[in-house]
């Protein structure tokens, strides 16, 4: 055993040699990242080894030799010799969770696609039960007596009660004279009891709402009784430190450990969500007794702890789609243990639960004839097109960026969070607004697509993002090949940086918006449709309270297509999740339409590259596409040559 | 805090004053018994304070003030102060497990009451499906596909997954080519898989049934492909530390954390017999994939952790009589943790699953309309009367001196124990025979039958069971007011002391016979049937291989009828368990026949307490019931006349 010391946290651990770098800072509790997932590519676990020996011969690729020679390693790529070790480890930036400002999400959907009061009826219910007392000759026992009462309001069926119920039953029934509070749930022909409590307690009845996002993760609690949402809270999945996208998590979970820890990683965060939330209204964890879950496929195998390798190899088969139910002892989500997990179903490789749960929130999930767009704009970006006739959906790699990941201020959408940016023409200075009105923390999707907009339109940015060199401008600095725009100084930041947009950053925006609409023109060619035939256009995503889609349709991210067209509707993923939470009606709409969608593999296409390729300029190099666009472009031109 | 230290083990704890001294010696792993559950009353808690001061007013009572003076207390009425204590804990009687000699207990019953071949059915069945290979195209998962082959060969049923099986679906479906063993239990309209293998495993295939008694558990290691037994072990139940019977266990279960150390006993003694059981058979736990245990209504309760409290406070109404089928992580035993473990249905507060099991292995099961009579003889004694229209149940305590308990040298019939005595009549001396063939450790229930048999018919001891001081014997000693029988001195002993009964044994096995007599003479009163009437008489227990019929009736356990209506069927509750682990048709049988018993409350009865006290005698105040018997005792007294 080798005992290898972590600085600056001065953590220390014993491993046997040939350990691997990571696995033995995991093991010691030291977060190192590892974005590609431990494949070596993307440089983030680089340590510098400050004493002692180790095997680096394979750090070499993207690290110099010279690097490693004087210690700079990859602590994936790195594996421990037989001396003890001391490891520098840069300090990680800080990651904390934020209430995203501005309340019920609801506002975001159109009211006439929610669930109506009569369709409100959860899985999981609370019903209120005067049991007969115990009578010395009847041969009934606690049970047999709960049970008849249960079958004379709710019908004959089969009653179950797990063990950590009927240990509760015995008190529960002498307590308040055989009043008590029942949950719930009816299932086929059985009734499964969550809880059994004396005494009144329908009026506290809870269920939680769950997105989980490759990189965002969001808990909404919500009162069952009334339907309505108490609270929202999201925040960073805890697994983004072990891969920034779902190919990247897949490699990293290749041993049985490593999928454990994400498994472990992921219920983190979601346990932590859930402890805030509920704390924040006075709910304890066990008054929660439903959970619908909504994520992509990966997502859904790392949360259950199932095998993702062959979502990603021919011929792309994952365990399942469809996920039977599941309680949340054996899940691991810390709410009443007893309580069933509910997952929206997924349709194929890349085309998640997410996607039937956001669908929820658009026309794709009513009867129309009219033929409708919904994009959902994550670090995966799904896309479904069609009618009450057809459903075609498609998958692409949009990356993290509109969710701040790889974007150097970058930011989810939470307090402090630049949101909305202006460009001063003349200048190039911005002027911009924060999530809560704060000193700006960093910049979020909507902001980022906002400035790029603004750049565009001020000809500060040219047509392939770079910024414009030939005019004096205090707010951008020049060093080396790249360029630098300068959105707030040090002293109007409220981090401890300025607040800087690169190039770099700019082309990951671009790279991610090209993903989005070559898949978007592909999936239209595929339906034989332009875009010109949809009614609405529908853009999920985390981008906060509002995403301008003037400035989306500036930049090429969705088609230029008159804009009442179009609709926000914010993280359709956690709403749709709420929708099947209050109303089994939209649990069975949402199943119907899982098995009507068909899965187009874009991997699979010769031309989605063709596509991407041109859809990497601002915001397109077929200007035709986007002629409302092009036609203020020119506009700001005129005025800059003037 | 006051630190106790206990000797001779050295172990100690740090409690905080007020605590009770047994609560502190089981904190620090030190074992003391407490047979009357912690009411004070038995006296086996009994420590001595060595150093240290503590407060034991309440010790008093069945201990003299002296003895209190000089340090002796009752560790369970004695409560910790604010200094350290040092206390002296006797040493505990050996207990250790014993397989039962001899081998198949099956045959103890008669052949034509077990399940025929065409009857063998288990619950728990294990099948071989070949699932198809992924394809790219069909959009189905492993678990359609799994789910597809099952429908196939077992029609359009649900198919029900736990998570932990869903995580090896994968890699089990694509190892074999999609040859798989799937262990399944087909339940209602529902399949619940319990395991999926790669390759053809079909053969390797087992269940265990178990045997929950108040003093004793059994396991039984049963082939499902074969229903061949391959294998049964029998301890101590290592709850006898907390209270010798029921009663006693009901009492210590009074606060939470006693309730859970009860159950944690009982499943400590189930998990050590599975694993000896399972090893000396060469099968893994985990192939283990159904159980069957059967229990009285207290033992029931304790294993699961339910609160036991209601079973002996009127109105006497257990949590629940029949248990819904939990799997065995639920319970805790060390089995495949997705088997289910079904119980057997208990019909009262003391008439459990141990009767309805047992009632399996006699013609009370069958469609006849001979009138039966089942005598369970275990610490609890249960009796059904009844034919094919009528059952009638009841249950006496008849504490654990059959199986050893309270008997200066009893033991289980395990290897050592003497199961059958000879006493010569003239001069008292002993010949005896031991389970296994060794020198002896103990004594067993059918050995102190055998011995106050003989010694009744020799004259050794009189009717109310006192030894003959008339006539010097080398093996009777007096010792003050008591007279005790030496059954094999140090010399000849397997034990660490010579084998002696005294007459306080005597005593204990008298009052057990008579809890048991007097509850049989009331059953049939009740049932205006008499004796005569009964065509069999099925008496079950666990005396080892044979209990010598002549012998129970001589000292009035059993009625006086013809030898050939006696059946001794051995441990009937393992046995019933065993029959419903292999037969689908028989746990039906179960069922039906636990509704169509009624249970009559003994202790409600005026007239009970008449019958127990008549029949203090050996073999009884009223001779003329036991005429054949008395025939033989007044040839004896003759004997001894002359």
């Amino acid at each position: 055993m080798s005992l290898i010391t972590f600085q600056p946290s001065s953590k220390s651990i014993a491993v046997p040699p040939n350990t691997e770098l990571l696995d033995a800072a995991r093991q010691a509790g030291v977060e190192i990242e590892a974005s590609c997932g431990g494949k070596g590519t993307c440089g983030k676990c680089v340590v510098r080894v400050v004493a002692g020996r180790v095997d680096a011969s394979s750090s070499l690729g993207i690290l110099s030799a010279d690097m490693v020679a004087a210690g700079t390693v990859l602590a994936c790529r790195t594996r421990v010799g037989d001396t003890p070790l001391t490891v520098e480890v840069p300090e990680a930036s800080g990651r904390e969770g934020v209430r995203i400002a501005g309340g019920d999400e609801t506002e975001l959907v159109r009211g006439e696609l929610l669930p109506r009061k009569w369709e409100y009826e959860p899985l999981a219910i609370k019903w209120l039960f005067n049991v007969p007392a115990p009578q010395p000759e009847d041969g009934l026992s606690d049970l047999d007596r709960l049970t008849r009462s249960i079958q004379r309001d709710w019908g004959h069926l089969a009653v179950l009660l797990p063990l950590a119920v009927l240990r509760t039953l015995a008190d529960a029934l002498r307590a308040q004279g055989g009043v008590v509070s029942v949950s719930l749930i009816r299932a086929a022909d059985q009734i499964h009891v969550i809880k059994v409590e004396p005494g009144d307690q329908t009026a506290r009845h809870y269920g939680i709402a769950v997105d989980i996002g490759t990189t965002t993760i969001a808990v909404q609690l919500v009162d069952l009784a009334s339907a309505r949402i108490l609270g929202t809270r999201s925040d960073y999945n805890e697994q983004v430190g072990c891969g920034l996208d779902v190919i990247s998590r897949i490699n990293y979970a290749r041993r049985p450990e490593r999928l454990e820890e994400l498994r472990t990683r992921v219920l983190g965060t979601v346990n932590r969500l859930v402890q805030q939330v509920a704390q924040q209204n006075s709910v304890a964890p066990a008054e929660i007794c439903n959970a619908v879950v909504s994520g992509n496929t990966t997502m859904l195998h790392l949360l259950l702890g199932l095998k993702p390798e062959y979502i990603r190899l021919e011929p792309y088969v994952p365990t399942l789609y469809e996920v039977p139910y599941l309680t949340a002892a054996e899940v691991g989500i810390g709410i009443n243990p007893e309580s069933w997990v509910c997952f929206s179903p997924c349709v194929g490789s890349y085309v998640g639960g997410d996607i039937t749960a956001g669908l929820l929130c658009t026309d794709l999930a009513t009867d129309t004839e009219e033929i409708n767009l919904f994009i959902d704009i994550g670090t995966n970006g799904e896309l479904v097109v069609g009618n009450r006739d057809f459903l075609l959906a498609c998958a692409c790699s949009a990356g993290p960026a509109f969710e701040g990941g790889g974007i150097t201020c970058g930011m989810r959408a939470a307090i402090g969070a630049i949101e909305r940016v202006e460009v001063d023409p003349a200048t190039g200075a911005p002027r911009f607004w924060t999530i809560g009105g704060v000193k700006p923390k960093g910049i979020c999707g909507s902001g980022m697509i906002a400035l790029l907009a603004e750049l565009l339109r001020t000809g500060w940015i040219d047509a392939s993002g770079k910024l414009d060199r030939s005019r004096p401008s205090p707010t951008i600095r020049i060093e080396g090949r790249h360029a630098i725009y300068l959105l707030a100084p040090m002293g109007e930041s409220g981090a401890d940086h300025p607040m800087e947009v690169t190039e770099l950053d700019i082309e990951n925006i671009i790279r991610a918006k090209a993903a989005i609409y070559a898949a978007c023109a592909l999936l239209l060619q595929h339906a034989g449709i332009a875009f010109t035939d949809l009614a609405h256009v529908y853009i999920g995503g985390g981008f906060g309270r509002f995403l301008d889609l003037e400035k989306a349709a500036t930049i090429g991210l969705v088609p230029d297509l008159p804009r009442e067209r179009f609709q926000y509707i914010g993280n359709s993923s956690l709403m749709g999740s709420y929708i099947v939470l209050v109303s089994q009606e939209y649990r069975r709409r949402q199943l119907e339409l899982a098995h009507r969608m068909t899965y187009i593999d874009l991997s699979a296409e010769p031309g989605y590259m063709d596509q991407y390729t041109a859809a990497l300029f601002l915001p397109h190099t077929d200007r035709r596409l986007f002629p409302s666009v092009c036609l203020q472009a020119s506009g700001a031109e005129a005025g800059k040559g003037a």
